[in-house]
């Protein structure tokens, strides 16, 4: 089951995917599912059982993909992104050396007020940065409230799964030491271009994740290769924090960022930033020239 | 002006407080003012008017403030709380060393869910830390929408002021490198008792910060000892991120929390802080026993 938020009648609305076609979940049910993914998720398995039944009965209501303007699956989360930081070995080393690779979690965020869609602009931000960086990854989605979450239930507690590019301003991050401020750039938090239910994918710590820039493979990596996997992120967060439905775990880039290469690739304007995770799809987005 | 969130019929419900009652400025209105802080602010310059206009009109419909229980003047915020670390030298210098002052200011954020009001309890997590730390602190509440505020400017953007808690688990913020973490359990942000609207406060960069426990004064300092005065925090932080009204700026703590003790001073079941700030009032909260 594919979800997305789509602008329908100029309006954020949430919708399935079928095949190459978008169905309205508010409008099928004359109203009885909500219009945002927030809400959705909140509802619970209710949520899905519904849409798995009216998918069985969709009809030719739909509209072409080609003809509507996708945003983010959650455009305005309700807090911060959960951001993992140096999840993989190899950029761990990339970013420093062996002694980079972190013992536990390292956890920063993003602000609501980073988050694009698909195809949106990434604003170039060159009067604020000059090493703007690009960084694929998996993001889970919690489905339900919990605390103290053991490593064995955890995975009850996610709804799905999404792609974000963490765009980072390297000299801010390293300016200012806490990484908030290079991560929270506005426009620097492209996501989507769906949520996948987690009913459709057997394994996450079993997908590959492609990076390309214009074309040219720069991250190519599998998801099994986490340091920190989904149920140990999830332990480790909800330990003394209540996790809630719509909260938004990214889980760390691979090795291959703009920076990790000598002399670094900073990313330009016009360039196009394409982040594959098998059994998800592609996120791309253009980086503006402002 | 000081405003409050308050508990009326079962439902959070803004107020102005005047002397030591308390104004529903929901029921006050006739329902033409919002119910929460957040939509408050939004409203700008159109909301302080009426409240103004409203004060002198106020007759016995108030309610003792000994009867009514605050909460949190801003109980969900939309977005992480944004701190500001180490942001006094002499804190900077008991947390390490001279080496430890910042040079650019040090920004790490504290979910939504860790707020709680004065007098409510916070939870001594005794299964997730053993060094739990308070640190008193000015916190600043946006007002206006804004995006590259100039330094000159900044201040147009403040609504008011408050008092936060910034409560820490010690081990984990040095555990888990980047502080979310360790800043982050459930109620480790208590908030309030008001906001203080800043037409009353004649200069925010002079006001007396004293945190007590159990009537023991552990912090005493002026927020003249800022080393990144407000106008540069708004200035740097909307550099490339939008600041929306309602968001929250926790300044920064003076030196004298429990960690800069040898040996330290955790804090334990049944202790008491309180931190006054000159203009605002007093921020008092129990340490739970679990």
């Amino acid at each position: 089951m594919k979800l997305a938020t789509a602008v329908i009648n100029g309006k954020p609305t949430i919708g399935v995917i079928i095949g190459e076609t978008f169905f309205d979940l508010h409008a099928a049910t004359n109203g009885s599912l909500p219009k945002t993914m927030l809400e959705a998720i909140r509802l619970g398995d209710d949520f899905i059982k519904k849409v798995t039944e009216l998918q069985e009965t969709m009809d030719g209501k739909g509209i072409p993909l080609s003809e509507i303007k996708l945003l983010a699956p959650i455009p305005r989360p309700a807090k911060n992104i959960f951001c993992v930081g140096k999840n993989y070995v190899d950029h761990a080393i990339e970013m420093g050396s062996k002694d980079d690779i972190p013992t536990a979690p390292m956890v920063f965020s993003k602000t609501p007020t980073t988050v694009i869609g698909p195809n949106e602009r990434i604003p170039l931000h060159k009067e604020v940065t000059e090493q703007l960086d690009y960084e694929g990854e998996l993001a889970v989605i919690i489905g339900k409230r919990g605390k103290a979450i053991k490593r064995e239930e955890a995975m009850d507690y996610v709804f799905g799964y999404t792609i974000i590019n963490d765009v980072t301003a390297r000299d801010l991050q390293k300016r200012h030491k806490q990484f908030l401020i290079g991560k929270s750039l506005d426009g620097s938090c492209p996501m989507g271009p769906v949520i996948v239910h987690k009913s459709q994918i057997t394994d996450p710590h079993d997908l590959k994740i492609v990076t390309k820039i214009n074309g040219e493979v720069r991250q190519n990596a599998s998801t099994s290769q986490f340091i920190f996997d989904i149920p140990e992120l999830i332990s480790v967060l909800s330990k003394g924090m209540t996790l809630e439905p719509g909260d938004i775990i990214a889980t760390g880039t691979p090795s291959g960022v703009g920076a990790g290469f000598n002399p670094p690739k900073v990313l330009s304007a016009g360039d196009v930033v394409e982040i594959t995770i098998e059994g998800i799809g592609t996120l791309a987005n253009r980086v503006d020239t402002e």
